[in-house]
């Protein structure tokens, strides 16, 4: 067997090496300058460490989010669940519709919080690693609640999944 | 409904927050400084941009692979299918046998590349940020190959998964 091999300036291999990898879906919110709710789903959400309590995630520096992300000192981490999907496709449609609708309270420093899902987390900013056109953030974990316990909700080939077992 | 409360301090419901999330699983592998290949199964691997294409995972600093990682400049990042199970077991198993068998090839600039991986790519380091005992490694991609197409190999709740469809 020959792999087909490609160079580092072909971004569309690049995609497709990378759409080869599954990911969860977390949704990211917290308030912009003008205290208004902002959120975006992340598919590169992952625990840094447990003592003391980090997660981290990226996002281009384009994204409408960054600006209230760079000006802000908490963000909720939500884990959905695959009964979330709705919740998913509402966080990741246009901006302005994001936070119409009841799917969602205001937590701790006023960050939105969104109903239903399998986790959420209150994490305060700790770090933001510029690298090119994109910014890696850190957050210490303050709190969180578990919410109920389905099955995750995963993206993958540009569509939602849930894990099944491996025999 | 009332959600399962928990503060920055408690360790345990952080962990079973994260055990909610899904990942797909990676290899990433190196050569020490003696020039042994050394390599890890992560579940951090996510892309950071396509332009440049860059790739970023994490690790901790007193895992045995970091003092490879700090001293080079060359990594081989693997996708694993749910084909690649052995795979990956074999490497976050015992850090000497790892590299003991048929499974890998010496790639370029002499980083071990895993044979039969959905996708690999070599990676030339450009950032490693520390953060507490762990650190964020972000490698920018020279080349890679597409291998066979299985469905990517998941993580979750500490057993391997591969995706399906939601309905």
């Amino acid at each position: 067997m020959t792999d087909a091999t490609f160079t580092g300036g072909d971004v569309e291999a690049f995609k497709q090496a990378f759409r080869r990898h599954a990911a969860g879906v977390a949704v990211i919110t917290a308030r912009d300058t003008d205290g208004r709710p902002v959120g975006f789903t992340a598919t590169s959400l992952a625990s840094l460490a447990a003592v003391p309590p980090l997660a981290t995630f990226s996002t281009a520096r384009s994204a409408s989010t960054w600006h209230a992300l760079e000006n802000t000192d908490h963000v909720a981490i939500h884990m959905l669940g695959s009964d979330n999907r709705v919740l998913a496709e509402k966080l990741s449609g246009h901006a302005d519709d994001r936070f119409v609708g009841e799917h969602w309270h205001e937590g701790p420093h006023g960050v939105p919080i969104l109903n239903g899902v399998t986790a959420w987390m209150l994490g305060r900013i700790v770090e933001r690693f510029h690298v090119a056109a994109s910014a890696i953030v850190v957050a210490q974990i303050e709190e969180g609640a578990l919410g109920p316990d389905s099955a995750p909700l995963l993206y993958h080939e540009r569509a939602y999944h849930a894990p099944r077992p491996l025999a």
